[in-house]
């Protein structure tokens, strides 16, 4: 785990406010880290309708393939995140470990273990020892509370160099509700789908089938449009969980995720999904530089997509980041590696807003010590033109330097 | 370019003898580099048989499209190869350059423009000044010998730390035949194709459909079976010539690929390919190990192919071999996100032959002292049985090191 902060970090962290029908706690269950939280309790009132996306890893952990089974029921009481055991490639052991967790839950919290969801995150092929909650999972249901989010995130944290939250306030209807949400990220982050553990919280009454349709509209443009490395992870999770409790107060129950009254709600739900996955970006192992990668011109939005992506994957083009080199020509090798339509000679590239590459060839105005100097920010911006049809698309990533392959090179020893 | 020898380098070069028919020369044109070569000269004799295999980049250099249009001649008279600027992304400019330099060299030589093929390595975008060359061409002429295969293979490096020179001598029907080969490697190395720079010479005549037909068949399983980073350049170039001379002291002349005299001859020409494309990868930029990968048990080649490559560019994978870990929940990640079929419950995997995974979990009786002494070892050989079918591919890498991130950090500047 790494103790300097990300200086890519944001400034200031907000203060999450309760959301009715949610409470937390955290404690030290001592599974991999020592002198600090590992454990996270969600509990939600009666009603909570639950819904998630997952990795597509032919060899996902034993809590995803846990959370893929029970989201079948559309409800939730209890959510148990551990840190440093990813509880992956742990065979019937890991199967074993999931289901006595989840017992150990909902019998503390008096509820069925399908209304249990579970994630685990961190060295993958060691046995989990579930056990170990066992010593703390009636004082963590004894502590929850409404307002511990910080407090939250700090306990999934791996090689995170920061807690990452986010909160918003939306009118449903006439009612104010609530989103907050949390995550973790750092390394083997691709967008094979959410990535990485997050988890989004409302107080807004919405039926399971229209919270999932929203969660998977969602995920599109935020989690999996972020890139670190190109590895999946076998754990990402993204869970969200509406308690329902806003009804109370006027809220609408919306019960199809195309109502109209859905539509601010939705805004606001993606601005949340957003931000956490530009703080995942932002707490790239080892970054130093956030990269945002813009793909215009292509034949569709899907080759934008793929194209952005063989940008932002490319070693050489985060490596010359890192450098703070405006190193168009590996650019042109990541665009031409795509195998997505592209012509060399309609081909345009600026850094930071300044056009390096026009048409084919270096762009004859270009200056090399403007660029130089707009390579020395913090926030690098790559928009590539391929002047071929109207697909545009973004993806996020960050820069490759020696402090990730130095986290990556001893990180389980 | 980097001035310590990888430690994978072979610790014996051999001593190319000449091919009857092949004079090569180099010079300093100042391309880009200071006091050292960066022109090679290849001169052919008349009726010499050229084949080419190419990067599959969308946007590839201007003189991989030079050779690509030529190629359907089938007959070479020269070759010129400059390091330090790769004519790529150089427009029309890059094309004039192309044909001016084939121009220059075939006034020298007296043969047509057409004859002469060209590769250039480095920089990507910075047009080539191929005024250059007119000063040392006639000189090169000149100077053209059939002994001067290590200062050849010298001239062509960028950032390799050592030349790759192969060679091999074998019967083609009484006749005994020469096979000389020369690489350059290091970076942006993916197998989209013949990786980088590589030129193949023989004495054998064969003709050029069938020459076409070896070479892309002994590609497969060489050089596309080598990734250092994922990157696929747009330079990348794989050319053969047989001059046919030993056709004078009785060798057959070869019409057919499928000719049955071929076989022992084949076989020489795959192994001398697989060498260069083994030392591609022992001078990965940066790297400390050689890594094997091989994938068994896949439903078919391709299949195991795609595997053995998720995990060979996984940097997750690569730094933990440069940590020396035997991280092999980072090899279960990377089969699991390769996309192929894979069944977490089948899976097995060993580093250096120490079964570390077994059925979809740890192997109880692996000992991780044993294994952390293999991982200090400098070749890696990681084995993945996946369980479901007779597939099996293999491929090479390298592992990712801070050295590769500070090469290619500071690599243009």
């Amino acid at each position: 785990m790494s103790t300097t902060i990300s200086p890519l970090a944001p400034k200031t962290t907000p203060t999450l406010p309760a959301i009715a029908g949610v409470s937390l706690a955290t404690a030290a269950a001592g599974i991999r880290y020592k002198n600090r939280t590992d454990v996270l309790l969600a509990l939600f009132d009666k009603g909570t309708t639950v819904a998630g996306v997952f990795t597509r890893s032919k060899c996902p952990s034993a809590p995803v393939e846990w959370c893929r089974a029970k989201l079948k029921g559309g409800t939730a009481r209890a959510l148990v995140v551990n840190s440093g055991n990813a509880n992956a490639f742990t065979g019937k052991t890991g199967r074993a470990a999931a289901a006595f967790t989840a017992a150990l839950a909902a019998n503390a919290v008096d509820c069925r273990p399908g209304d249990v969801f579970l994630a685990s995150t961190g060295v993958i092929g060691e046995p989990l020892n579930a056990k170990a909650f066992d010593g703390v999972m009636d004082k963590l249901v004894a502590d929850a509370r409404g307002e511990r989010w910080l407090e939250a995130a700090r306990a999934i944290m791996t090689t995170d160099t920061f807690p990452k939250v986010a909160t918003a306030t939306v009118k449903l209807g006439r009612a104010r509700v609530t989103i907050n949400g949390i995550a973790k990220g750092a390394g083997m982050i691709a967008p094979d789908m959410a990535t990485m553990l997050a988890f989004v919280f409302t107080d807004a009454p919405i039926a399971a089938p229209a919270l999932q349709a929203l969660l998977k509209a969602g995920v599109t443009d935020t989690f999996n449009a972020v890139t670190i490395d190109g590895d999946t992870s076998t754990s990402d999770t993204l869970l969200a969980f509406a308690t329902g409790a806003a009804a109370a107060h006027g809220a609408p129950k919306i019960s199809r995720a195309a109502d109209p009254r859905l539509k601010g709600f939705a805004k606001a739900f993606n601005a949340v999904l957003a931000n956490l996955a530009e703080q995942v970006a932002r707490d790239g192992e080892g970054a130093r530089k956030l990269v945002e990668i813009v793909v215009d011109g292509a034949v569709s939005k899907p080759s934008a997509r793929r194209v952005a992506l063989s940008i932002a994957n490319s070693p050489l083009v985060k490596t010359a980041i890192a450098g703070e080199d405006a190193n168009w020509g590996r650019v042109v090798m990541a665009v031409g590696k795509a195998g997505e339509p592209a012509d060399r000679d309609k081909l345009s590239i600026a850094f930071n807003g300044i056009r390096v590459a026009h048409r084919g060839a270096r762009d004859p105005a270009y200056d090399e010590a403007e660029v130089s100097r707009a390579m020395k920010r913090p926030e690098i911006r790559i928009k590539v033109s391929l002047g071929l049809g109207k697909g545009r698309d973004r993806v996020l990533t960050c820069d490759l330097t020696k402090e990730y392959v130095a986290i990556n090179g001893d990180y389980r020893s």
